[in-house]
């Protein structure tokens, strides 16, 4: 069998939506959930495209370096809210996205080069 | 409660995620699966990158015009494909497709005007 | 093409989740988001099993009715908290878990008979 | 931010999905689409299911137990079909299948007690 050329990729999207996820939880958990809401609202679009990118590239699907494009400007936009934030589960977050956005771009620069 | 703005197009998502899954389980059912496998491949991608689509929409997710973006593209390959086999649920699937194809580039249309 | 079995229940799948998702959006913009926690994050749960559920059924899954015995329980979860609220969205959300709850039970029964 | 308590089980979902999903492209190119349709169809719904699992623990899911149990259900199924193919993607997943199964039996046997 072999590797999936985009593993690293899937490892990463993985990773990121296993860090959002709980991100988003630990912030409906804070005492002022109401200062984090942009924080919730982009982990749970950026866990859902994560996974999607990450089921996509793993069947070597034919759009995966679309929806990876789009997976890094969420994983973007998802870093620059937290990374705002002192709480560990948003500096983990952004620093899960910031991660899987360069890995991201690295997909789809090599597909389309 | 301001009727969400992409209702159509969430309807035509979720329409289409209902047409993609059956088709896929039907060709997997047929005598010839081996033919099919474009047909099973494109609906998988198609029902997961709607229902995706749909859900962001829903939230009014700050990246739903980029998702409807590749809804559309992965929306045309799997119409192209079972639009050629006679099947009623290819067919079924193919309408379903062009017309979420079509609500997903008006979607973003709008948005980017 | 037989029309599937679990058509309805389908339907009713996807209309809970178009129900759910934009109540955690309209819950994440009160003025006291802090209030509605409980909704928002079982709104989450909610969409996200009721979309499996619908897709599973969709097509033809051999686990479909063990999915939608979870799935009745997480909306009937979610009906009771969104009940709570005046809010239209939350009311609007808690009627489709309701009636979400009610298919996926009668699909079940249906299933073990 | 305390561990959750469900990392290891979290792991094993994502894992298995990441197992689940290439295995149903890998069957998909077999020259015998044809005899591995049951092996697609169980990757599929183990693959979405594991998914659903891992974000739904990741967020302390109200209802994570309920979903583990049939993630377990579902991981066994598809373990029992991909085991009898020698293909090496049907070996992995079967491997990624049973260890998702065990962890999850493990972790609502946890949360029962």
């Amino acid at each position: 069998m072999t590797p999936n050329p985009f593993q690293q990729c899937i490892d990463m999207c993985y990773a990121c939506a296993a860090a959002c996820n709980p991100c988003a939880s630990a912030c409906l958990s804070e005492p002022h959930a109401d200062a984090m809401t942009q924080c919730i609202r982009l982990d749970i679009e950026c866990a859902e495209i994560c996974t999607l990118a990450a089921s996509t590239m793993a069947r070597e699907g034919a759009f995966s370096a679309e929806v990876c494009g789009v997976c890094a400007k969420v994983c973007d936009a998802c870093a620059a809210v937290c990374e705002k934030h002192e709480a560990d589960h948003c500096q983990r977050c952004a620093a899960a996205c910031r991660a899987c956005a360069e890995a991201c771009r690295s997909m789809y620069a090599g597909q389309s080069s």
